[in-house]
């Protein structure tokens, strides 16, 4: 069975990419070597490990169905291309996660296109290879399933954000109460106040939920550009909003706020305004 | 293949309870429903239906196969029995990870002995009916499988905690940053501020998370005796150590400490009393 759903005629290359991720990434998840003690093993790092050998097995994937374009990756950099596409690469997205062996990280591929007026992201992908998860999307649509199962959930389902409006109905998330800088902490915390509920520890899968309208809000800083681009498509396939806290273009990473409506995106960026310094950076 | 790995006759009741449970206990997860506007819906609560019909079917298990016994049950109360024996069920261990779609919440089912001098947790068992995980263990061992799956983890595996015996070293869990009262929090964030690594967010699964060698310390307060017990036998199993903040018998609830080690569990204990008024409650 196809998964493939959008009319994006790359989507494709989305399911090759995360059934190549998926051995590597798992090859230290819950493994006893993640609970050795690192000073007997200077160097070790499994999880990054892991990481490595799965952005690896990408950019194979990539070499071989999509020379021309460009590639960001965490774990190796940036390869130019000639295409004006690029793909965006997190292959494991919430190392903390992983390292206590709880499936909320992801293996994360976007798509970049820079062969219009302004960038944009076009495609993306969000997948767990311990779950079985896979969410994807280009913008106009979004869709979840679990290939290679046979309990109904390997058939693409459409994702559709919730219909919250207010903040006081908000099922809101970041992945650590730290959020980032102590001021970008205490407008997060003001904000998170008026909701309803507030979960920690998502990482990625929080944008995830967000299509899938288990989740109302994401509210997050310091992100890079692979750790967000990614998750655009999803959001806004799935009818919700993805942009910085002040509104702005969010593919780039830096403070971003994920809403399911746009009343709720204009509530929140409101009580996360009203809680920064003008001027401040 | 049989999944009966400890010693104990009564495993297999484990294994069944679990199997029961699976479908009703997923029900509501991730549906639409649970994203309605509860104002146009008064009354009606997904989660708690889906935990109710999960204890239901539970206790039809036990009806069948263990008349006798006593029952605990988070959603039905207590039913007496005769055997000595009681069974104590958390279909749903984790309602707000439930509500937002996360796979952190799990069944939980354990066996309280009162047949000896003093009464134990003889038999645990916690599964993610999303995930495939299920943790087993009747305190001398303990194991994790994904019963079904073809992938190689549907065989079971023994567990083993971490080595970790300094709090510098530690992966510390709780499920809200709240923790419990004003100062019981203060306690738990002087400790974690001593660790490595915390992690919110994982309810019942940061416990076979220790169990499995991935999480050090797992910190709690305000729970109930269905919140706790059936986690009990796992971590032991898996040669680890749970008590009350004060190192007392665990079973009853209350303030719960859960170390890899003796070491560590020392130390925890003895940064959570230094927090603590002494004479408080």
């Amino acid at each position: 069975m196809t998964l493939t759903r959008t009319d994006d005629p790359l989507e494709p290359v989305l399911h090759a990419l995360a059934e190549a991720a998926r051995p590597p990434a798992l090859q230290n998840f819950r493994d006893a070597a993640l609970s050795a003690d690192n000073k007997a093993a200077a160097g070790y790092d499994p999880v990054t490990e892991a990481d490595r050998a799965a952005e690896d097995a990408m950019r194979a994937v990539l070499a071989a169905q999509r020379p021309r374009d460009g590639i960001l990756g965490e774990e190796r950099g940036r390869s130019a291309g000639e295409s004006g596409l690029s793909w965006v690469l997190d292959p494991i997205d919430g190392t903390r996660a992983y390292i206590v062996g709880a499936p909320s990280w992801g293996v994360l591929a976007g798509l970049r296109d820079d062969t219009g007026a302004a960038p944009r992201a076009r495609l993306g992908m969000m997948d767990q290879p311990w779950t079985g998860d896979r969410f994807w999307g280009d913008g106009t649509s979004a869709w979840t399933a679990r290939p290679g199962f046979s309990d109904g959930t390997e058939t693409p389902r459409r994702l559709s954000v919730g219909p919250c409006a207010a903040l006081e109905e908000a099922r809101i998330c970041s992945t650590f109460p730290e959020v980032g800088t102590a001021e970008e902490a205490a407008a997060f915390h003001a904000l998170a106040a008026r909701c309803r509920l507030t979960r920690y520890g998502l990482d990625c899968t929080a944008y995830a939920l967000l299509a899938a309208g288990c989740v109302d809000l994401v509210v997050e800083a310091g992100l890079h550009a692979y750790d967000i681009l990614a998750l655009i498509p999803i959001v806004e396939g799935a009818g919700g909003i993805v942009t910085t806290w002040e509104g702005g273009p969010a593919l780039e990473g830096g403070r971003i706020l994920a809403a399911a409506t746009p009343a709720l995106h204009a509530a929140a960026m409101a009580a996360l305004q009203d809680s920064m310094t003008p001027g401040g950076c």
